[in-house]
């Protein structure tokens, strides 16, 4: 049974809205407003596993997942919802050993999920232009343990990458029609391009930039996620949601208009 | 250059509407009504180049991605769609090395995604208790080199998964809330159930069911996919749309409920 | 010119936010945190003009639409969104001249537009079983001037709606199943039923009802409002939004199943 | 009871998909692919009631409704759905008494929804720039017995609108922003714009007019409906349904920019 040992990176759940990332460590003390717990004492535990804290309350000790990483990362930017990057993740059609490049890093939680899906062959190439953002960036990927599989740069990609040959790029900047033909270069023939967009006219000047260059299957979508209630006789999608996040623009390069 | 070569399955591209998917065999030619196609032309050129037919037809040369692959599944049964695989990958939580248990089969689309998304360290554990489907899937997954990664089994989980400690299980079948107790039997301390269920009276089911074990995190989604057509003063929603494919249920395993 | 008069409701708007409405009384003050305005001045001018308070503050006097009546009601319950009234009023097919059954009454929003909608030769008829909701709601009619299009009643219609032969009934209420056969009772043949039901247990109740009477065309749907952010070159759905009010449940009474 | 007379517009349902409308004549016989029917043996028999033909096929005879006088409309042009015009209705304010202007009548199934709102002492103004568009327009609403209610004329309104001080401009036109100059001459203060445009540029344009102009309270909306399939343990929204008809933008006139 795997269980958790010296290290490890634990997420303590006291309910939906209280959870905690700690490293376990045997000598360390983890405090909370509902009491302290000694993180030695999680270790060789299954995972899953009810802590007690000093206080008596209990906490579940779970394995971290990429979601809960990217949850927990520190924010400097708007990050992605999980809807759009597990789509995200599908359409770019990477997998261990996929060399991707993003632009920007932001606040890196993109990030630790194209190196989660191209470990542990694979690289993320990122790119980004504000140096605040990319310190922030690298101690979150860092932190999820990621950071091997991933290579970051202070560079505007519009004035080029670095990279050749890559099997997807990935874009959420405020202008990635600019970044279209440096995206084709760097593209090898075949693979996939994705721009993230948050308003309409970004998405038409993005179109537009693609038309102009070697690429096909060019299409806009929109993702919408409903949280549905379910149970006791009162089952009802939620009344609040989120109405809108971003527009997903992707297409596939070919080496020449046929 | 990654160039294309002998053996390669290459994705032959008219239009949106009329792709081939092929075998790349120096011996052989390729026949459309458009006219055939000598495959060994084919080797040595870069992906995403520009083919022509016999007739002077021409054909663009791309590198088939796993949503190609499952879009050219043989299929006795729905296949789950894009927006889905993309969202079940991500909230299971796989990468290279995972272990998922899938059921059913059915024809081998979802598990293809799950296979690229655990290779080359992980394994699908997948069952189906149609042997008709199961041999088309044999088929599908075999064609897409992702067999492997992939034990198929025929046989109804609801009396039991033989792997245990397994990181995610995924349901798509008529009765997910009757596979709960095997469900949590199987996986590890923290690992990811799913079901995916069209009906709203299964999601309440399986909910129902979750609740009563060791499940915390129970949520259930539904996503929603627009197609944008954007460009030339005619941007605006698609006016058909899929409206509805199936409401996604997550859950996480502890060990006991505190 | 159709100008505003001695008597008149008027809607003083400041913002989006910040709008009043008040009677127009030429010897009246009416005082706001920006100052106050002699109501007398308003009189003789256009709808639409601009009126300066005493701290030079400009607000717009407008007339009052129904929806602001509605947003203006006194609430002791959650009173009906737009999007779904104007569905109502569409699918009951009334107009003036109409008999319309309601219940609940609730704050009376929903009956202020079928009043609206019936005059001034039809009649809605209201029930409420709960006496402080009728006392608030009479007010709330009594206040847009539309309560001799109504007759209000304290009781429970699942006992049976005193009159016959009427238009349209349309149910806002816990167990609008249990109304069925009292519906079907009153409305005259061709006539039609309509329920709001926020959940789903709600709405299969009812469906199954319908279905054991002579009811056809038995349809429900749900109605997404999505408000979009236009200019700027920011144009994007709105972040936040609704994302469920109720499900609509109508259907058409024939005299018996053929 | 009320009940079928001699000159009634009758809805013979035979099922969802095949209704037939005809007037009933005591002499005429009306033919079916299912048999005929003597039409002067509905005479006298309540609304909803079943009629047998010929051949012993059953027909409700219902009351048509608005929606179905729109639906059984002779088509040159794209007609609204039900949710939009529901939505128009109430968001124009209008009932009885109102004066309302339309530019294009199109097929008239708006004109129709519009007249039934206004009557019996109110009028809509209607306005065409296609001849053959207002010659079919007109016989839809003759037939609907609402012509009274409805003046039509051959004209385009972006030249300016003879009618001054009215409650509400409704406009379905390929250039809604080059007739709100005209819309708010002829709108009384206070009153209603709406634009119903099935494309963002269209949108983006009608918004930025209407900013240049007297408006307030501008708004965009879009409005999804989605059908629920209900009961037998299969309850899910459609597979298949409209992602897209159009959007919405309605504001309000004052008569000036405080």
């Amino acid at each position: 049974m795997s269980k958790i040992k010296e290290g490890d990176e634990v997420l303590l759940y006291l309910d939906k809205k209280r959870t905690y990332k700690v490293r376990v460590d045997k000598d360390r003390q983890f405090h909370t407003h509902k009491g302290y717990m000694k993180l030695g004492d999680i270790i060789g535990k299954p995972w899953g596993e009810t802590i007690r804290s000093s206080l008596g309350v209990s906490f579940y000790a779970l394995k971290p997942m990429i979601k809960d990483l990217i949850h927990k990362t520190d924010r400097k930017t708007q990050v992605l919802y999980p809807k759009d990057i597990g789509y995200i993740l599908f359409q770019l059609d990477i997998g261990s050993g996929s060399r991707v490049v993003e632009a920007g890093t932001g606040s890196g939680a993109l990030t630790i999920a194209l190196a989660n899906a191209v470990r542990p062959e694979g690289k993320v190439f990122t790119y980004e232009i504000i140096e605040k953002h990319m310190k922030t960036a690298r101690g979150n990927i860092e932190r999820s343990g990621l950071l091997p599989y991933v290579e970051m740069e202070l560079k505007n990609i519009v004035e080029g990458i670095p990279q050749k040959e890559v099997d997807a790029i990935v874009l959420d900047m405020a202008t990635p029609w600019m970044a279209v033909p440096s995206a084709w270069e760097s593209l090898r023939g075949s693979g996939v391009f994705l721009a993230f967009s948050p308003t309409i006219e970004q998405v038409i000047k993005t179109n537009n930039s693609l038309r102009e260059h070697p690429f096909i299957e060019i299409e806009t979508v929109e993702l919408i996620l409903r949280n549905i209630n379910v149970g006791n006789n009162r089952t009802r999608p939620q009344t609040i949601m989120i109405g809108h996040s971003g527009y997903l623009t992707t297409a596939r390069k070919v080496m020449a208009i046929k």
